[in-house]
């Protein structure tokens, strides 16, 4: 697969911070991304997997948070992150009619790599998150995916992200163009402390006329483009679609910082433009990798942590809004054009370089 | 199946609200209930749906509100019940594995009734909610819950409502006996109104020492007793149950004020003796029958509809703090003796009469 | 002062769990309590203050959380609790229109012993919250509470806690009788460690033939009694009344912890017999003592920390459910018989311990 | 007081949609907004008072809303406002260390104007918003704020908006110049409805290199013109401030779907630039004026109201970001250079018209 620009390629940076070595959210030491695309006629969806950590993600769990900027949407497995404070699965995200699915698919995986699941001690707490991609391109109807393809896709995890209408991201619509998945990743230092915070985005939202690259209304100049091509037409000028934002991070954060952070990916989703509509369902999950959180408990309930002060926060916001940001916006830019149900059409972010660019 | 008797069979009266004729969820109009009950060897699991209404749950969505007690559960659809105050779904109840197969199904129900969902209008928000039956009685592994015992169960419903290790119920324990489905309601008048509501539980929860009954100690009674018959044996001590609350109310309520009456219904379960433990996830959810809502928004998107006072939630806050105290000890009663996987056993309350009854 | 008996002194036992030395909130090592009861005529009203450490409030802070049971009140302070997870000041209650003056004070407080606040580093939380002593026997149009009375309180706190209609519990009522402050304890030990948790209540809710003592429908009698003395009078029939629960423990739990055990607080309250009236502000905080967290961010952004492994919070569960409920009886056996605004009565329950022994 | 321009006269339109004849929040018929300034050497602080409907605020209360996008902050009242969904006094804004007075004062004014509050009904829900002035302009440490001047802010109030460091805007900051109150409205029809919605900003957040104008990075120019005359200097580059956005609506929105245009004013937010800082205390409130909802239960406790359709909230979401957005540039540009405590300055957004309109 050629690989297309992203923003940074095109001259376009967001913010001011570094980005870590891919611009992804792989720069976190450990997290791996996988995709299983399914496009074929009016199936056009699919499945990504992320893998948190490569440790047993059960025994050591992770502390996590979720933010619900808009719950307009089917994700399974947020409200025990809510009170527990901890991801024991990795993450999954598909369309909205298939997290039945991917919920027993991640099951399925867990108990096989974990006999004693439901056994010796209890449940798992799949995490599945989603995005409405029949809306347009997608007939989900159909219930495409399968139990098998999530497997695939969680066999398939790697510290390469590819972008685009891939995976999950397949059939998914932003700002009126073909959407799906971007990354992008930002360091920050902090005395003799460096943490990497980097952000996985699936796009379904926004419409045209509202994008903004960097804060120009790049969006505007499409419309008026395309109009004169007579070429675009959308559903129906509601923002029905959605994003999933996956927000990593070395730094060790608590369950309680963790949200914070997440509630910030939100401000990166705003300088998109997006009016956040009613029907959009926006949800943002974030980790941190630093320590786990074991399973079991010791014989002494008390263990030592590493904590990080709250006004070393800061930079990690500021972190997460410019990756969410420039996420989104590489995911527009790596998304092909694209023929879906129904012979809908999106076109590429990528084929107007010339606005893009600010001319 | 001959009947078993019910609290107020022994004489034990919860509070002083009368209940409604069936003293039952279903006597909330409209509301129907069944079960498929899956008993044979290791699997003792099943299915559990509730109709909250006999329209279309979609198109004439219900004003609904959740409260998490306790989120360590693995339930799917309250995060969009949350957000727009409406369930547009049968509600299923099932063991926690089985959460995404039930969604699976429930899906396809729902795309098999409505042609538009997925089609012209978005995609659907389906409710399904579990409690842990592989504990002791089931062998939750073996995921022996198909889509078809899901959709028989919805195709079930009807008014009147099997109590005990029925439906999702079959493999639950309470208390560390039997547990399963149990209901009640009460009626409350307030000036020229009367106001039905009803509580239906799936009662997982609870160690037997914590036991009470209308305030009676009978727990501690029981621990004496079978320790004297050297007979009980709990997993390991630890509280790991969960117990899903359904409230039903015909009362004009808004989901602001649903979610005050689900938080109610935790003093009905405290009131039981249970602790609380870290491991019971603890779920209300609540509709009012009142009036739907429409799906589709007509030209003019201001309707008329009917408000509560919230000075009259009182008498409804006081009726389902009843109900689900006396809905769970339903439960207990109707659930009989149980052997599952591994031989485990289960004795059922009612075998106890004489500590019922206050000897 | 002579001294009432407390409800052990009666023979009374709630739960298995033992208690601390002093069965009060002040057995978690550092804490202190302190009152000023202003009780003249129409004028029966005060402040209780709780002095979380012997520390620095604001330099080292403790970790804390608030669960809302019923928000229908007019605390100040929880919403930074919950943003950031600390307890940056002593904790002041008093009665619900008096909270503007105490918080004014306490601020005062902080000022004069932090002269770094509003200069060189950001301003101060202060925590205040409160029932209505209003609604019967307290002219709480009055205004009584002075900026000196609050200040006094803060002064005067030390190890032993006094019970009943004192400082802030001075013009409360409780299921019909005189109620006020009350408290208890409870140990628990899990492997190596050993930890006491604690509540203080301020109790002000509740209808009398709600009461129950250990589960025993004491308030149906205690109705009984009185109607055939044709003694008692209460407001209007309606729970308006408000329950301020404070938490404490030595177990290392971190703010999302301590939410859930504030959340277990509302069962001991619910197990005494209220409906939880929507017009009851229910409202919980809990702090742990064991690290205080320093307000200034060292170089080294990072710090260790004690953590309490998840499945080590059933004991402390239980133990603030027990300790929530006794002290609640121990306030209404504390608090002498009043008259107050309007030569408005309240009975003591301590006048009727037949009834409480179970006669 | 000579009239500043404000972003519309500099040829600077924030989105699309049209504005109410005022562009304002008084645009909603029925709200009025009064200041008291106090601007003297070190005091620089004030009170600003907003009425929401010309009926009695405790009789006639309004359906209302909180969203908390950053909870470090001090305000009083919110919690009651989630659990019941109204308001019932007006809204006071003041300096952080002020709340407690201004809560005070703002009980004494509900008193006076309801001699029913605490006497035959309950108490009285004071709502008091605040940021910190006391970072740079304001001896906060000096509570210069007294009752007497929140009364006379109370008794100010009318249909005109004074923008900029007027009120509690008085020593406030944004983005390292001069900030306070601005506001800015929007109107949206559906179908045959017409709705006004309009938005005041308290600013007091940002640093000055992340001010974006209509996506415009003029914060980077500003720091490179003010680098360029070794003039700035900001207190130690925390984002410390907060922004408290006041949001009035005449749709017939419920409390539920007031809470949801309040999330949306944090989009407005976001476009301006900020990072929402770890310090920054970040405060949506919400209210309707469509319908108030009576204090006093009728004898049938049901009553008609309207309700507007959730897929119409597009459009009104699409106007709160518009307007938040302006609000706050507005209020940049009304403020004028300042001096205040320890002769610290901040100067004026309108200083540098060249920057603003894109030289």
């Amino acid at each position: 697969m050629s690989v297309q620009p992203r923003l940074r390629d095109l001259g376009i940076t967001i913010g001011a911070l570094p980005t870590g070595p891919g611009n992804a959210i792989t720069d976190v030491t450990g997290v791996a991304v996988g995709h299983v695309t399914l496009s074929d006629g009016s199936a056009q969806t699919g499945v990504t997997a992320i893998r948190a950590h490569p440790g047993h993600p059960f025994r050591d769990k992770l502390p996590a948070a979720a933010h619900v900027l808009n719950g307009f949407g089917k994700s399974i497995g947020l409200m025990q992150v809510a009170e527990l404070g901890t991801l024991e699965t990795p993450i999954v995200l598909t369309n909205t009619l298939s997290v039945g699915t991917a919920a027993t698919a991640l099951v399925r995986h867990m108990l096989a790599e974990t006999p004693e699941i439901g056994a010796s001690t209890g449940t798992v707490n799949p995490v599945v998150m989603e995005c409405n991609d029949g809306a347009w391109l997608n007939d989900i109807r159909g219930l495409h995916v399968s139990e098998d393809d999530v497997l695939r896709a969680l066999q398939s995890v790697g510290p390469s992200v590819v972008e685009g209408n891939v995976g999950a991201g397949t059939g998914m619509s932003c700002y009126g163009l073909a959407g799906g998945i971007g990354t992008a990743s930002r360091v920050v230092t902090r005395g003799p402390r460096r943490y990497t915070t980097g952000a996985l985005t699936l796009c379904n939202m926004g419409r045209m006329e509202d994008l903004r690259i960097d804060g120009r209304p790049v969006g505007r100049q499409l419309v008026e483009r395309l109009a004169a091509e007579k070429a675009v037409k959308q559903t129906d000028g509601r923002e029905q679609g959605s994003i999933i934002t996956v927000v990593a991070t070395d730094a060790p954060l608590d369950a309680r910082q963790l949200r914070r952070l997440a509630v910030r990916a939100g401000a990166g989703l705003a300088r998109t433009g997006t009016h956040l509509g009613s029907g959009s369902g926006d949800i943002m999950l974030a980790f941190s990798t630093a320590e786990p959180l074991p399973h079991a408990m010791p014989d002494d309930p008390e263990y030592p942590r590493r904590s990080l002060h709250e006004d070393a926060l800061d930079g990690l916001f500021r972190g997460i809004i410019e990756a969410t940001e420039e996420a989104i916006l590489n995911a527009l830019l790596a998304a092909r054009p694209i023929v879906g149900n129904k012979k809908r059409r999106r076109r590429s972010l990528a084929e107007f370089a010339d606005l893009i660019a600010g001319g």
